[in-house]
């Protein structure tokens, strides 16, 4: 086999690692937790549903290839509460090494591109990469609403603490905002999540 | 909120059972088997790492669209080995009233959409679906080589019935064909596949 393909395929199943990566968010029927990798379809799927609320001419292609490669650095650095912020900045230094090793796997070439599409929606700059980031918020939320609560029952949120993080969809999906008000509220009421605003 | 939102989500949140459909392939530390959501996710990561062996010129995201849909009809029709010629008769008549069902939660337009994406991907007859469907049998054969055998080690394969299986590899990826050739030659000399050919 010739070197460029074997580096393919090493990274290809380097990636597989992903499936064992445990995230905080279980799946619909609540029997499990769901992982990183299942996580990553979800969200090319939620793109393909959702792109009209998203803004007009950015490149899907581009949204896609970034949702399903955002989750790959943890493999090395693991999956963190997006609400736990100490662990989030020892997080972002595991995840740079983690870019580092896993996408230089691939030849020289596709490392950088890789390696772009992940730098470019970790800095949140482009629209590709805020809509990107919007369905990974949007995501887990849809299933915690649909799971009777899912990661937010263990965690002892505030309803502003779940804005906050839900904030990048009312900018980049603004129609789909409303709904995202109306199931914070419905946990409040069922007690799931603390309310601190009117 | 809008009937149109609201048949989206339900359609989201309905393929979620995706990642409760498990396959027989396992995933590369053999742990456990893999499950088709996660599966949809590796194939469409293989797509953009190895899209370059493929035909100049195609519709490479209908070619990840296709794959991130092709097997939500599992959900209700389960999956079937490959092998099972018998079995891959009934399952035919099952996945199409799957998909009926499953795309027809979606708004009208998309859910003919979806499920023109599903017949393309079923008939065969465009270089995506083509890519799309060689992809399909190389990941798990790129996961059976690192799991020392995987699906193929508990149902007594023949290596012809294999290579009939990959033969899409062979047309839509020319260069990487050797590599399958290679790993069938490797697993009939340890005796998971069955010799039937010089």
């Amino acid at each position: 086999m010739n070197e460029r393909l074997a580096r393919q395929i090493a990274f290809l199943i380097e990636a597989d690692k992903l499936k064992s990566v445990v995230r905080r968010t279980p799946i619909v029927d609540a029997s499990r937790l769901e992982n990183s990798a299942e996580h990553s379809w979800h969200l090319v799927l939620v793109i393909m549903v959702l792109r009209e609320h998203g803004p007009a001419g950015i490149d899907w292609m581009r949204v896609m290839e970034m949702v399903v490669v955002h989750d790959l650095v943890e493999i090395d650095a693991g999956d963190v509460s997006a609400y736990d912020i100490g662990a989030l900045e020892a997080k972002a230094l595991r995840e740079c090494a983690a870019a580092d090793r896993i996408f230089g796997l691939l030849p020289a070439d596709q490392r950088a591109c890789f390696r772009r599409l992940w730098d470019d929606f970790e800095a949140q700059e482009t629209p590709e990469a805020r809509f990107a980031n919007a369905v990974d918020r949007l995501q887990p939320l849809l299933q915690n609403e649909h799971a009777g609560g899912g990661s937010w029952c263990a965690q002892a949120l505030a309803d502003e603490q779940i804005l906050r993080r839900m904030a990048p969809i009312e900018t980049t999906m603004p129609d789909v905002w409303p709904h995202v008000l109306e199931v914070v509220e419905s946990f409040c009421r069922a007690g799931v999540l603390r309310r601190t605003r009117e």
